[in-house]
């Protein structure tokens, strides 16, 4: 099975390390580290091979691959040794990079959705490919603001057919990925396919979508913690935490307007284990020196028996595109199997990935796992 | 159903937060808050009241239960306010405190099994309880050194019918447990019930018993993280932790025999998530000045994709007693949950108390959780 | 030398941790822990004595010190032990406790200053006291607004002759302070006496004055490390600091105009040793549950030789009027030493105190403290 | 004035940043970040310039200095865009590189003392410099057993004269260098010139020498930090630290005999300025993957007003190459200066640069600075 990964923000820090990497992994320089779909849970599944999936996608922007990788490999996120190895694989997918929707208010709208999804099929074509799955890994955008053309498909094609921008850029491409017949992966909080709107004209293409915000670092850290106070009956009164970003994440997320949205998919990791009571503090904040790396630290203060204090401090030091990448490729390859098998709208299973996800879905890290290696080993 | 629980080290700073503590929430001075066994997931089974258990139990100790009360008070582990209205069931558990076998190198081997029996069994006849839980809360012992009397209950009664000690002190009070007709738990690191011939009279007395090494703090979080990694597929390199504790704890941890039993338990935390090739430094160290409290330091260095280098960091800092006491009120009621149930030699669904649990069991600390709850919703 | 203590929140926590703390100094049963002066660098310096020191102050709060004391000694803060040997200090202090102007828009303003200023000489009257000295220990306010009527005293007293009010609360005390004769110290970030009207009268009356904005934890911190990265050559690239405090002083600073005045000042503390192309974030939180304790992490990114990058982590746990309670004695000894030896305006040589030390001052921790010592031990 | 620069262990980490750093530095490749005599302090002594730096030195490995660099640019030390440009360096300092002396058990004595101060004279004479400083940055050794022998030039002397091999390796470096003329700097925490034998040959050629063990991290940290508390007048209570160190240094501190100097040096940082009553615990242990990098985490206890319980905590994250190297550039220039304004015998000033540093020295860092630019402006 050939699949391909579309990338929405195919020149960003994420989709540069995806594509160099899967080429790194398919002629051996790495091994598939960070990549969950490694593990002897899915060997049962059938999902495409790493080194057969193929790479394009939209953006806005126009450094080449090669030129972002070789500055990824200055900061530290791609090894130097691999760069002449990966080379071809990223012209290649760059050759297949098209002019993207900006996220950006100010920069113009972009391409239509319909020239986005020709865009898309376009790929499907001269790559003669099975499948095409289509991921957002572009910058974080505002909250959408509530609009009655979202209500349903019916609401929103007249609107836009009254030439209107109703759909924020991440919701035109989830639009858009539906009309060519792809599968859609939000990894950003960004609005995308949550619209009901949008739900319904992927269920009634019989097709899947998942999301959203992919964990990565702190998030991941708290989903897999806040279950174990949880589970230990001790009553945690308040967690706090500071992000310090650099990098193009760092600069999006300095805007207070993108930064609600990452918020508050953030505070969500912790309101369903622990319950709403428990002060927080949320802090994203941009320090450029840092680069392509993140620092998180997180405080929290419990009580024990008798209510005794006691504190827990955590610092992850982490480069979100080395651990965003090998997620991307496992979602990809997931979202084929999904589409194999037959599901279509929501897919609740991949909750283990996201911060927000769709459909109903357990809270603790252990048991998302558990719900995510259940539903891969039944099919 | 009216349970007593036996406490070895009756007069320790756990014994001691236990007994007043279950005397506050009894009278509604404080909540449950720490007491596994009072989270909805428990509701259908059926576990003697908080309030129905009676406590008695050995110690070397002398000190009063009301004076040791005081002292933790002073230390921040007991609630000044609660000391009034908690002293008549300390002075009721003191009067019920026995004698105990030393636990140390030189100062005598105290009773025979047969007197600590008999020191059980009054302390049911006289409270009329349906059952005595017999819980090892005392200090850390070296490792036991192997021993072919440990074999079989023949050759372990040979040896101690020819007047030989050769049984470490926890395993003495394993020894008499069972011989009462008591379930056991082992909350230390210390052999207990872990020789083949205490197993043996379990299974042949009919008796649950459980252990050993209560996860209360560095391994409690070791356990809900290191699966975490693993289920992201990174690669954990090394996990360093260094433990500063002060009162008797760290005293008795400062000698090295002692400490070589606690290590060992710690170190097999990680071990079964994430294989044996991680580098790992542990620490245990008295720091006098820090009183009831620990804090534990771990850093943990990882690979994620393409072998770029991360690291995690955490820092708890706890009070072992107001974390320890809950677990053991849980114990006790799950230890009488068991053997109303009619289970015998070692319960393997308790794992989520330990860090080197009896039995076959998950390793990690989300599944544990779930085979605990599966377990007590079963009968 | 008999000297009083005006203190501007004399209800607050940091002021009632004064008089308990000197009450208990003064009979024995706690050490000046925290007291600068009672090092030996001080010896030769004529002080007065702790015990000597008197008690009074303006408040708008009307729950007593007594009663503040005991919720202090639930918090942590004062040893429940010494409460009952403190309780005439506290009682007497309280006596001498009058209505103050109120720091918080809408409350309305308060006691004119010629009022506040009589009350300060009621109290050095009745306990025919050499000196009273006026240390401003009350809420943040916002920042003051540039106003001509501030630019000289001339200006400033037409201005109230026509019944304007023209001075935030704290400038309305320290003017007060001067108009009877007292030298006054800002221990918090308020305007003050940082006014050209307000210096001009202060020298006229040849009273010294000092501020502002103590430092008492990471700010301490941060003036103690800053040197040690400039003498060593590295090169500092950014300082991330977050705050979570508790309690009264962290919900004033949730209200962003009165935290500006509090980031204002910490920013300054790096400035001058590391230069102005340090990116800094500085957040303060508020976290109720913290009650009375303040946690400060600050991570510092620097580079080495040959550019390599280095991080520097801290955590602060500290209580804030522990620290800072033993600085106001410090503050009212030294500056009734700066009184009798006739200096008057900005006192600059206790610059050790203060974030945004008034007159020039060496910035380092280290220089600051020798700056100290050798000004004591001049006169 | 041409020095030149005599390296111990001239094919370590240590010694291979220095060489290809100076040559970084000389092309302006790079700052000369960490570089203490830099600083505008420096300005006014007349320091032999970076570039006129002429390195050689003794080494048992025989690993070329241009391999070493590569591993160094592997390990993140060496930035790999320099590698090219200080090729040249590398090969011209390898070239003067002679067999040294062995500092571990067992593998030999090595060259006599006469032939190592050969080696010196006739690096000295080939490239016709003013002076040779000799610096020590080999592994360490176990502390020097006591030993008559040491205790004069005379016993020195004819214990060698008689063939038996008194001195560990460092003292006979020690020796050497000054047989040769040329000062001495103990970069290490071995013996070195700390002898009286060694001490009196240095006064009676008119020779200065310095060390040792220098402060590159956590012990950098301590000395900043310790007198805070103490001019505070807070009381610490203990001081915790772990070591986690990769590679050679990790290797070597591993062997308990070598951590030993390391430990005790460590230890007297905190007892000048903070007395012998805190409770102190230290580790150094080897994390092989952490490679060059070293990780220090250090946990304090402390007392402010009223006996009030704090803690501090600190994570330095450093390259102990990257800030050893920049410091033994300054040690050269300054030994150079010290030699040509005449001083013989221990450079007290220098404390600044050392854990255990020789003469009568302040003991806070900012003092220690105080004391170096006073010394460096007076000449």
């Amino acid at each position: 099975m050939k699949v391909g990964v579309w990338l929405i923000g195919a020149r960003g820090s994420i989709a540069t390390t995806v594509v160099a990497g899967v080429a790194a992994v398919k002629c051996g320089l790495s091994a598939p580290v960070g990549c969950v779909t490694e593990l002897p849970f899915f060997a049962g599944c059938a999902l495409p091979a790493i080194g057969d999936l193929v790479f394009g996608g939209h953006d806005i922007a126009v450094t080449p691959l090669t030129k972002r990788a070789e500055r990824l490999a200055e900061g530290g996120v791609l090894p130097a040794r691999i760069l002449d190895a990966v080379l071809d694989d990223l012209v290649a997918a760059d050759a297949e990079i098209r002019p993207g929707a900006a996220s950006v208010a100010g920069s113009g709208p972009g391409p239509d959705p319909a020239t986005l999804a020709a865009d898309i099929a376009g790929f499907r074509e001269r790559h003669r490919l099975d499948l095409v799955v289509v991921v957002n890994v572009a910058s974080t955008e505002p909250p959408a603001v509530p609009c009655p053309d979202h209500a349903s498909l019916a609401a929103l094609e007249d609107a836009m057919a009254d030439g209107l921008s109703v759909l924020p850029p991440s919701s035109r491409y989830a639009y858009a990925a539906f009309r060519a017949g792809c599968p859609y992966v939000d990894f950003t909080p960004s609005t995308g396919a949550r619209l009901p709107a949008l739900d319904e004209l992927a269920r009634s293409e019989r097709l899947p979508y998942a999301g959203r915000d992919a964990k990565t670092g702190e998030s991941l850290v708290k989903s897999a913690l806040a279950p174990m106070f949880a589970q230990r009956a001790l009553r945690v009164r308040s967690w706090s935490g500071i992000n310090l970003l650099g990098g193009g994440d760092g600069a999006t997320l300095a805007d207070p307007a993108a930064a609600a949205s990452k918020l508050a998919s953030k505070s969500r990791v912790l309101a369903a284990p622990l319950g709403g009571d428990v002060e927080q503090v949320i802090h994203i904040d941009q320090v450029a020196d840092m680069g392509e790396w993140k620092t998180a630290w997180d405080h929290v203060t419990f009580d024990g028996f008798l209510g005794v204090r006691m504190t827990f401090q955590f610092t992850w030091q982490g480069c979100d595109s080395a651990l965003g990448a090998p997620l991307v490729i496992a979602l990809a390859r997931l979202m084929s199997h999904a589409y194999a098998t037959g599901q279509s709208g929501p897919v609740a299973p991949l909750a283990f990935f996201f911060k927000d996800p769709v459909g109903e879905a357990a809270h603790g890290l252990a048991e998302q796992f558990a719900a995510l290696t259940q539903w891969a080993g039944q099919q």
